[in-house]
């Protein structure tokens, strides 16, 4: 592990993302953990690198000064940039921008509802929750037909698999599978990858001994 | 105007900002307005170009087949790949990361939810709307902080100015500006822009003769 560059995080959605997109990408990270529920994220140390004291947040201090990215996406981006054609193809093609189309429909169209209804769930608001989470599972179940290729924009992994990988992985209790085989296959292959096995465990709290 | 791209969208956020993207690229588009209340977005020819029925949509008819792209995100970041430097600065830098950084947090945490709540109010759950809108209203007065120099990002135009002007434009009648002068002093500058005032026009309906 590199202590050149940390990883703020915690085990939900958008820290997990970063985590693998940063391993994907070959960049190596020490992970910092952040328990939310006891606030770690609003400590005036924490406020200096994220003043809105949210997770995660990348530092990368083989820069002077050290270089601070808050927005889990805007590290995807980072990882993207540093190892080029890993996270998505390089230059101008229709491939790319495939890439990118489906990685802001995972972004805008099922992530966020999804993280709305996470939302009004921790203000009380249970019932209006629960259309933002349908809508979110109906956006995702768009997916299949993504999936001509083996991943979510084609015959390579790219970005948009790593935007669509812990929301499908987090509802993957409620979905029906049989109806949704090619989606099935698609979650298998990405689990089993080796840098997205160690981007899901980054934040992983050790047990006690 | 060109006829060789096309821009299908409609006075909606999401289609402006594309609009906006591409006009301060240079790239010239022929706007297709779609009506949505009357269904333009579930034509058949429609949705061979977005499956999805969503407005916007980008044809690129230079290139053989056609680049067809549907995010409105997608489409800004094609306008900063085609036109390099002029919505984010090259290479990668602080700078550089930074305008991503804000650019995320618009779309993620600020246009995020106030599309949840526009969700909710056309389903008919204007209550549970409200804390939605309240939370993107909260989110866009971080900004305030944003703004040391004249742009979101910094002292030059970028993506970031995008993201975040159509919403502030929106809720201009529920900010109480003595207390975001930044903020205040920064939207009329970008709606001063001629390009912004030009993709904000791309969608208005013709006034019938
Ligand atoms: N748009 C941001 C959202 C970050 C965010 O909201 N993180 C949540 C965890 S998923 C958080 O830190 N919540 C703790 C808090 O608000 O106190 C991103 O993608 O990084
Ligand atoms: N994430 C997509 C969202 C597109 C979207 O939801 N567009 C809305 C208008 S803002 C739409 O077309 N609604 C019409 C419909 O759903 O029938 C984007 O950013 O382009």
């Amino acid at each position: 592990m590199s202590e050149i560059r940390e990883l703020y995080g915690a085990s939900t959605g958008n820290s997990v993302r970063a985590a693998i997109a940063l391993t994907e990408a070959g960049i190596e990270f020490t992970p910092r953990c952040l328990d939310l529920l006891s606030g770690d994220q609003r400590t005036p140390e924490y406020l200096a690198l994220n003043p809105l004291g949210k997770a995660p947040t990348f530092v990368d201090h083989s820069v002077s000064p050290p270089l601070i990215i808050n927005q889990s996406n805007a590290i995807i981006q980072y990882a993207d940039e540093h190892a080029p054609g890993r996270l998505s193809p390089r230059g101008p093609s229709a491939q790319r921008y495939r890439v990118y189309d489906r990685f802001y429909f995972f972004v805008t169209d099922v992530i966020a509802p999804s993280h709305a209804a996470f939302f009004l769930r921790q203000i009380g608001q249970q019932n209006a929750s629960a259309p933002l989470s349908r809508r979110a599972l109906e956006h995702l179940m768009a997916a299949e037909a993504f999936l001509e290729s083996e991943y979510i924009a084609g015959d390579a992994f790219s970005m948009a698999d790593i935007s669509a990988f812990t929301f499908t992985r987090s509802v993957r209790d409620q979905i029906h599978w049989e109806k949704w085989p090619r989606m099935a296959r698609w979650l298998a292959l990405i689990a089993a990858r080796p840098a997205v096995k160690l981007g899901m465990q980054a934040f992983e709290s050790k047990p006690s001994s």
